[in-house]
């Protein structure tokens, strides 16, 4: 910046555009945690069901490992927190995973990084509508039997919501997370109030059922499998961790402490309500299957099987059935946040990438309403289309989800065992080397930890849909680095040109050509702004693509105090592009150093169809003149009175502004 | 004309683009007669077939009526011709039944003719393709199974190929059309020949099966409505005669007369083959039924009822198995050229409307490929809808068509009518009023003919489906009505502006401001450009989007030999557009003569994709910038090595080319 200031002392600095209605403001922590948390907090909606659902392939034995798969995930979780407070403290500048990676492993490991979140957003997206709709249809039959459509709505739904550009404020995140961890919390505090206090026996609504094992006795390699899948599917409480290191610099300051505090607090409530949640399914003999039907002994013919957090809520709040309406109510609230958060994520990632030229230039501009719009399409069609092909089955969507998660941490954690080592190189004082070192050694468990995560879920999860996630990133991979390659290339053939041209040749004459189909007003005006760009020659020329009608205007112009000369080129094929570009060619021959400059008058309207009914001959001449060297394109333009209402340029809000300090 | 070339002399006209592979050749007859008749012609593949179809319904005693039915139709068809053969000597300029209508009776009865026109056209393309279908079906039992496919995809493949601009050669309309003429009367005179002259006995296949009346007997008014019918079907054999009236420019010298000739010759060669098949049905005991397997007593169970043409020519060639699949063949080929002139009509009529303001401007140049390809999308897809709507059905498909055809041709009899009785009132040389009164006594009596025949039609098919048709061609009437009222408003709104203003306000300033991204050559251009335009005041300004890029591009502006001033505009928001378009606006405050030019460097390049990587910020901004007034925005080509495989315009040709006398 200081640089900056210094050179432009001497330039004239716009005064900046700060819109009244957008403010800039920093986040205390008792919202930064609701802003930040609800995609990890979601996912404690699934996550232990999940374990329970594997396991029930090998029947009801196999539950009794259930708590202790949880711990795993557990203490992966409180690694991965650990880890990720070093990630929050050394890049407080909201890069994230993607510029640890790109800073210290280079840009293709930092693409792979990319490419993986970007799919993992996508499937975000799915898992938690899926889930939410899940969650409220066990509530609420209707939704349950027809959930595809309602969460196929209900992503398109969200996705209008974020292209109109909602309004982010700290409490439309504060009341559904803050209500989704009340709400938890008094349902395990209550249940197990019950069961060990009050001594009463609560029994879920499944735990009479006898549940079989799919194949027999799983044992042997099948069960070390099973397991690792279970702890695999389990891990999904793990995503959203890393949001908060994306989101360092909307913090308070100090910005890095109080983002690693936040962390801090973040993963200990999803540690003790996934912990919770998994004690209290054993200890009210909740079962889930994958095929309840044919796995549960003893279920009616007719049994729709809840999820795991409905029928908690059912066993524990078994004398105030709003409990469970409540429970399923704000589990759907926070599934939805966390599906929103996606929407804000992508583009915002994306806008990084721009910037380093993997993605379309412009979207790196923020307030570019049509990049985001692009980004949140993108996204909306990619979760619809993952929906449907899965029905929304979040056991099925699962087996896709959380191998980009894993990616992203353990490129993560290399990158940050790098930092360090490449700091503790030139470091001398002892106290900061002692922090380093420290430091380094944290985010080396994280990364053994994590790496091997990776490992498990890729080999445990790959043929049952994980594939489909890695070929989808591998897709992306491929196209940003073509574009990137592209990006290249038109700078080297700039650079090239630049070094084989000396100079850029002065034009020394102004040829100006005012196209007219009519002598009205925007015609005049047209003639009177080319006048004003003193050309050296000025003209007129109308195509005659109607013998009555050019006839009609060669007349008006006659009698008219115009004394521009106008030409008539004729068409005998009724064109219009093909006779001005050949009359430009003809003017342009003349001379190299001649610049022709075509001024075309236009209509500026109001709305979209009266742009499809005006301007568009105009429109595709331009497209083909800009093919001719040395002509310039000069529109006119004529603001017809129903231009008005789109003048105003309505203030900008893009999504994601709230992870970003920008708030109502 | 004349008028035109005295006032041009002294202007400076334009050579004649004529493009050297597309030539205007005018058509002599033997090459005019296939290139307009395959519409009419290709109807006798089915008109015949609806008239016992509809009968079939009261069993086979009402059979015997259908040779009358066929004797109406072609009685009609002749007093249709003749009046049509007036017509075309009164409008030989090509404007066809909307420029008869619009001339004599007005816009608004113009425009329900061009309405019911343009449904029409539709229904054509779906009616042609089905019957082809059936009928190549009827040879081919797969394509029979699968004919809505097979429909659909034939429309997908001839819009296609239109949009591509396939070249029109008079070779590809004559010969599948003498093909089919030829086929056609080989099929009946050998046929005839042999029961005639030979003595033999031939039986069509469905000769000895025993019709059942659907209803019973049907008798008094009911029978009445269905000869009604069955007349209304078969008048399906009228439509394509118009065809030639649209096309009369395109005949050699005399051009009215040959076209009048080429008419009546039309209409013998369509009367011989209606009648001859309708005879020859009767001769072989033909019998077809809307509902064979229940109609038919005798038919097998797994019975393929073959269209009328199919099997006559199953029984003519009865030794010669090959003369069905020639005949099937043929009648298909001149089936699908019928739809393709459909596809040449429609954006023709198109244009015409345009001229008249009742569609988007556009649409009037003929060259104008886009134009067009919307044109033949709306038909293929309306087509497509269609016969997916009605399973390819051309017996249902009949119950809408036709309609359009008699609004079109009652209104321009009555058009015509009022022609020569207003010619008649300034007529005084009695030779020509004879001529006229007599032109006149044709027209009324084909104005009595057509009118009746279209009451009949609507009455008989109204709720059959003929009021879809009806409520298309209405909604089509109402979208072009609104077109029309708001170029008509806009007009107003000009010509008030010019009412109110004495004089267009000549810029006394004109400040240039060069918008910078990079200090590269593209940039470097449009500064040398913006001089070449000697402003008065000339500055370059960057929006500083990234502050490390500004710095960087400050720097380097710094260190060239640019003496150009850079003006750095914040934008903390980090977008581009606003912070220009208030760097704009206040600059045009100062003083309401300046005009403000926009300078934008744009990249040219040569691939869709490209187009999506590059510009997009820039066209953004120029579509705001044209909302300021007294701004001109002009666009500064680069172009980059890509864009070379674009420069050349390829010649164009336009669906329809072959009407309008344009040959290869």
């Amino acid at each position: 910046m200081s640089k900056l200031s210094t050179v432009a002392r001497r330039l004239v600095l716009g005064r900046p555009f700060r819109s009244d209605r957008l403010s800039h403001t920093l986040l205390p922590k008792r919202i930064a945690l609701p802003v930040f948390a609800s995609d990890a907090l979601s996912s404690v909606a699934y996550a232990p069901e999940e374990i329970f659902l594997v396991l029930s392939v090998a029947g009801l034995a196999a539950y009794s490992m259930a708590p202790w798969i949880g711990l795993a995930v557990a203490g992966v979780m409180i690694i991965v927190i650990a880890s990720y407070r070093q990630n929050v403290h050394a890049y407080p500048s909201g890069g994230g995973d993607y510029e640890v990676v790109t800073t210290n492993l280079g840009p293709t490991a930092g693409l792979t990084v990319a490419s993986a979140l970007l799919i993992d957003y996508v499937l975000t997206v799915a898992v938690s509508m899926s889930s939410a709709m899940t969650n409220i249809g066990s509530a609420v039959p209707f939704i349950n039997d027809h959930k595809v459509w309602f969460a196929v709505i209900a992503i398109l739904v969200l996705a209008s919501l974020n292209l109109r550009g909602i309004r982010e404020s700290g409490t439309a995140f504060a009341i559904p997370t803050y209500a989704f961890m009340i709400g938890m919390y008094a349902m395990l505090a209550w249940g197990f109030l019950q069961i060990l206090v009050l001594g009463r026996d609560l029994r879920a609504e499944s735990a009479g059922f006898e549940m079989h094992s799919e194949h027999g006795e799983v044992l042997g390699f099948a069960l070390v499998f099973l397991v690792a899948r279970a702890f695999s599917s389990g891990s999904a409480a793990l995503t959203g961790v890393e949001a908060i290191s994306n989101g360092v610099p909307a913090f308070r300051k100090p910005k890095s402490r109080n983002a690693a505090t936040t962390l801090l607090l973040l993963g200990v409530i999803a540690i003790t309500l996934f912990m919770g949640m998994i004690l209290l399914a054993r200890a009210t003999g909740v079962q889930v299957a994958e095929r309840p039907l044919e796995q549960l002994g003893g279920a009616p013919a007719d049994y729709q099987q809840k999820t795991l957090i409905a029928q908690l809520a059912d066993a524990v709040f078994h004398d105030f059935p709003l409990g469970l309406y409540l429970i399923a109510g704000v589990t759907a609230l926070i599934l939805v946040l966390a599906a929103n958060t996606a929407f804000n994520g992508f583009p915002v990632l994306g806008s990084i990438l721009a910037q380093d030229r993997f993605l379309p230039r412009q979207l790196h501009t923020r307030g570019d309403r049509l990049a985001f719009s692009n980004g949140i399409l993108f996204l909306a069609f990619g979760a619809i289309a993952f929906v449907v092909a899965f029905q929304a089955e979040v056991t099925a969507l699962i087996q896709l989800y959380i191998v980009g998660v894993f990616v992203s941490f353990t490129f993560s954690q290399i990158g940050m065992v790098r930092h360090w080592t490449r700091l503790l190189r030139t470091e001398t004082d002892p106290a900061a080397r002692r922090r380093m070192m420290r430091a380094r050694v944290i985010n080396s468990v994280g990364l053994v930890c994590t790496g091997t995560v990776l490992v498990i879920v890729v080999v445990t999860k790959f043929l049952a849909g994980a594939w489909i996630a890695i070929l989808a990133m591998s897709a992306l991979f491929g196209l940003m680095k073509l574009i990137h390659k592209h990006y290249a290339s038109v700078t080297r053939e700039l650079e090239a040109r630049a070094a084989e041209t000396e100079d850029i040749v002065l034009p020394s004459r102004n040829h100006a050509i005012v196209l007219v189909s009519n002598a009205h007003l925007p015609t005049l005006r047209a003639l009177a702004y080319a006048r004003a760009t003193r050309p050296d020659v000025l003209e007129a020329i109308t195509v005659s693509v109607d013998d009555a009608e050019t006839r009609q205007l060669v007349h008006k112009w006659e009698h008219s105090d115009i004394s521009v000369p106008l030409k008539v080129v004729a068409s005998p094929y009724r064109e219009i592009t093909r006779p001005v570009l050949d009359y430009v060619k003809r003017v342009g021959k003349d001379s190299p150093r001649t610049v022709v400059t075509v001024f075309i008058p236009e209509y500026v309207v109001g709305h979209w169809w009266e742009q499809v009914l005006h301007n568009q001959s105009a429109l595709r001449l331009k497209g083909r003149l800009l093919f001719e060297p040395n002509v310039m394109v000069t529109s006119v333009p004529w603001q017809l009175s129903s231009s008005e209402r789109l003048k105003k340029l309505a203030p900008q809000s893009a999504p994601g502004d709230a992870r970003r300090g920008f708030l109502d």
